[in-house]
């Protein structure tokens, strides 16, 4: 099995699954390609017929693409881990929060862009920024409290893996959080698969 | 079970699930909240944690928001009917393609904004939406050529589903398109959940 990738420091996509695929020691190779050069593009059609990383390529040789189908593949594929919640309301949920990340927080995403070796306080605080941040402080304290933590469905999953980019937004440009949000973005910082991830990134450079 | 949606002219995202639900005769209640009204996303939220429709409401009375969130719930709960392909490298595909719809294309979702009994040939053809076009072509010629058609994994699905607003689009704005794009959107359009739809949106005027 192996994964395409881009750079560590900025592609927020193939972090997500590769935090998954590292945290729950599921062999894979990576193919990392350096994104903004000429013939990037060129690189990542030769794995992924969408020209977008990350892609999956399964043992049989297919193709998968797009962060949430590479997910659902490999609960599929590992059923021995909990990629999922197993109980099938907190699964539902979990799929809910995934998708709106995957498909929203546009304003976030373009104004305070994942760069994990940047510290720069302050900047992109746009109103619509600001309106994403609580509504993802409102996603994550109520999965927090309905599920005791420490991660949003008790241990670390698919889900959790589809905010740590965000996580390592909130590290570069600080904005204001509440105390919830902020403990649970050190958490999911700390977690070993993503220090691993932050590390690499540093490599990079 | 309940189906929360907006407007069934523009609603493209609840039109996804409802065609779903409709298409395999699983019964359902429908709650249709008209957007654009002062007071739409409190309506929404009534019902929606994300303020955003669509959203079901299952048995139990949990929510289960975003289109593919839904989809993924109601293939657990039905299992009787082949929501996604049986088959798993088919699933997967159908997956990755699911999930481009559901975070990309915002070109097209932007210039060709699905308004059913809209009939304005030639609008919205910037060179970004004529790539999201040649993609979504590439995208159905590959897995039509695939699986033999006449939906893209054989019968009816989720995949199609996630498209046919797409095919709503090409009706009102129709772009220049192959034969083979052109005769898909065409069965997607005469497929009856999604000619009962437009007929729904018929009457909202």
């Amino acid at each position: 099995m192996k994964l395409v990738i881009g750079d560590k420091n900025s592609s927020s996509w193939s972090m997500r699954p590769w935090l998954v695929l590292r945290h729950f020691n599921i062999p894979f190779d990576e193919t990392l390609v350096r994104l903004g050069q000429p013939d990037s593009k060129e690189h990542i059609l030769r794995h992924s017929p969408s020209g977008k990383v990350p892609c999956l390529i399964t043992d049989s040789g297919n193709a998968v693409w797009e962060s949430l189908a590479i997910m659902e593949t490999l609960a599929e594929l590992f059923p021995q881990h909990a990629l999922w919640p197993r109980e099938p309301a907190a699964r539902a949920r979990a799929r809910s929060i995934s998708a709106e990340m995957h498909a929203g927080f546009a304003d976030l995403r373009q104004q305070m862009p994942m760069q994990i070796h940047t510290h720069a306080p302050g900047t992109g605080r746009t109103p619509a920024v600001l309106a994403d941040i609580a509504r993802i402080e409102a996603v994550w304290q109520d999965c927090l409290s309905r599920h005791g933590g420490p991660f949003l469905f008790g241990d670390f999953g698919i889900a959790d893996a589809m905010f740590a980019p965000v996580a390592m937004r909130f590290n570069s440009y600080a904005p204001d959080l509440g105390d919830t949000a902020r403990a649970y973005a050190a958490r999911l910082t700390a977690l070993p698969a993503v220090a691993a991830w932050i590390e690499e990134a540093g490599n990079e450079r």
